[in-house]
This record gives structure tokens, C-alpha cells and sequence, in this order.
């Protein structure tokens, strides 16, 4: 089973992803956690560059969609496929979600065109649920305090198409991609994950 | 105008790419050239990426093949697209054409899927004519010889897939590739260049 973990930051992705490690822990599942970008040598090098360029080194936004696409393409066969031909879980931060949604509804490229992009990136390697941490705006800002990174510093209206992004992909596919309130506390948030991954493992 | 110089290394892309210049520059016209992966910071970090990665860090051919248009796609915003805006000639050291023919002819990536991605990352940007610098695969490898980087140590064999590509490529879109016998002495391939150049401009 491939699960990711979507969401503007500030929704508490890396906690409830730490929660559905243990869970699976627990359970004696071999697990496979990985984040996109990165969890490949080539991963974290495209991850260095996309988040830590300055103006010193302009990065356009289709070029950026595409360093995305890199590091998800390495992941998926250096890690992502292994991982399930292995029988492992494998709980990705993120995934193609957020390309779609960022450099997309968000960034100004065609949706569409990155889907595309996306299929072969991706080789057919697809979550069997994405489950997306929705929170308002606001309440991701104050998470997040001051703007850590080149995607994250730049502002609530940014964040707001970010979110409604977001919301529209889920209502797109709403078989695979499960909206999560995340303004709950972290126990119910954690409690409505294993709910949506229990259903994917009766389906 | 937009002119780019490709085919396997060995064919004498560079030297051809300085006469161009030169006589372009006796001309009084301005030129601007560029080599493609490259040619912008974040291009630069990206070929290094390309062309030295060892074993320790792996890239798949998809992943190399959306580097290659990432790095391609900040060249045309960058560089390309400004300087065609201001009146001068485009000479660039490769183009989109060497990634359908290294990753998809000689890589096993479906060719019109790559296509597809680099109408994306160029923005639709082209070149005027390509001028395909055509030689054997034998008389390439003992030009560049003992293999350099990553994508010229895979021997004669590969070469010569490379070389089919690259015609087949010509075949294809015969008004803008010009198939250029590289094994002439430089002067008659820089007389060939110069008549196609001048074609496009009588065009």
C-alpha cells in the first residue's frame, strides 16, 4: 500500500506522518517513510536547489515543475517501487499532489500539461490514498511562524489559492484523495488518517 | 533567429559553434550562445548533476530526461527568449532535439512523450534550424577520445543508436533539421552551416 501525506505546510504533515509510522510499528508492518522532494542522493541535491536558491539563481516555474518531477521520477524507482514490490507500506511526504496544486492552480501552468508530465514521472506509480491535512490559511501561518523556505514565504493569499487548490484536486478524485480536517487536535486528526487507510485496506 | 548546433559529441559541435560566432560577430550582427544543459546558474547546477554523478548517486532515465528539460526551460526564460526579444542571434550548443534522441531513441523513453514535455518546458520556443552535425560513430569516438563524462562512456554500439536517432529525427521535420556530413574537413562544414543559415534567412 503507497499512502502520502498532502497539504500546505503548516497542517502538521511530519507529525502525522511520525504517528502513522508508529502505527505501523506497532502493527509489525515494515514501513517505508519517504518525502518528495527527495529520499534519493539525486533527490535531496534537486531538494537543495529548489528550496534554498536565491535570487542569485532564478528558478522559473515550469523549470521548477520539472525539478519536481526529477527527484519524484528517482523516488519512485529508487525507493517507491522497491519498497512495494517489497510488501512494505510506503508513507510519502507529499507527492505529485502538490506539484499539481503549487505550480498549477497556484503557480499559473496548465493542470493538465503537469498531470501528463506527472504520468511519466511517476511511471504509473500512484497512492492508493492521498490524504490531505486541510487547514485555513491563518491557522498554517502561525504553524509554520517565519517563512522557513523559497515556497512557503509567500503570504496568506498565496496560501488561500494553495488551499482551494487543494480542496478542487480532492473533489477531482475523491476516491483517492481524502480531506482531513486538520484544525482538529492531533489525536483525532491521527484517529481520521487510520480510518482512511482502514477503508483503502478493505477496498 | 534561433539556431542550435547538435548531434553526438565527437561531430565537432564546438568548433563549428565558434566559427558561427565569429563570422556572425564580423558581421556586426549580435549573437548570443548558450549550451544546453547550461548557460544559467540554475542550468550550470544541473549539468554538473548530469554529467558527474557516480554510482553514488543513481539518476533513471526519466529522472535525467526532466533535468535536462528543467534546465532547458530556465535557458529559454533566462537566456533565449530576452535575447531573441533584443534582436540577436541564438546559437546554442544542443537543444531540445539530443533529449528525444539520448533518452528516447537510445534511452527507451517513448519519444512523443518527450516531445510532449518539451513543448512544455521550451514554451513553444524553437529553433529557426538545427543543424545536425552527422558522423560516424567510429570517427566520433576517436575524436572526443577516452570517455569524459557520463553520457559518453557507453561505447560504439550506443553511438551508433544515437546516430539513427538523430537522422530519424531529420527525417521527421526535414524543414528544420539540416543534415550537415561532419566528416568534411571544418571549413566545408562551416560553408554548409553558413548555406543552410542563409536558407533560413531567405525563408
Amino acid at each position: 500500500m503507497f499512502l502520502s501525506i498532502d497539504g500546505v505546510d503548516g497542517g502538521g504533515k511530519s507529525t502525522q506522518l511520525r504517528l502513522l509510522l508508529d502505527h505501523y510499528k506497532r502493527q509489525g508492518q515494515r514501513v517505508v517513510t519517504c518525502r518528495d522532494p527527495g529520499s534519493t542522493p539525486l533527490g535531496e541535491a534537486l531538494r537543495e536547489l529548489l528550496l534554498h536558491s536565491g535570487p542569485d539563481r532564478p528558478i522559473g516555474p515550469r523549470a521548477e515543475m520539472l525539478m519536481y518531477m526529477a527527484a519524484r521520477a528517482q523516488m519512485v524507482d529508487e525507493v517507491i517501487r522497491p519498497a512495494l514490490e517489497g510488501g512494505a507500506v510506503v508513507v510519502s511526504d507529499r507527492f505529485l499532489l502538490a506539484n499539481l496544486v503549487y505550480q498549477g492552480h497556484a503557480g499559473g501552468i496548465d493542470r493538465d500539461a503537469i498531470a501528463a508530465v506527472g504520468r511519466l514521472a511517476t511511471d504509473g506509480v500512484s497512492p492508493d490514498k492521498v490524504l490531505l491535512l486541510d487547514v485555513d490559511p491563518h491557522t498554517a501561518a502561525a504553524r509554520v511562524g517565519p517563512a522557513p523556505d523559497r515556497m512557503e514565504s509567500r503570504g496568506e493569499a498565496y496560501r488561500q489559492r494553495l488551499r482551494e487548490g487543494f480542496l478542487e484536486e480532492a473533489r477531482r478524485d475523491p476516491q483517492r484523495v481524502a480531506v482531513i480536517d486538520a484544525s482538529q487536535p492531533i489525536d483525532a486528526v491521527h484517529r481520521a488518517i487510520l480510518a482512511e487507510v482502514a477503508a483503502v485496506r478493505l477496498g
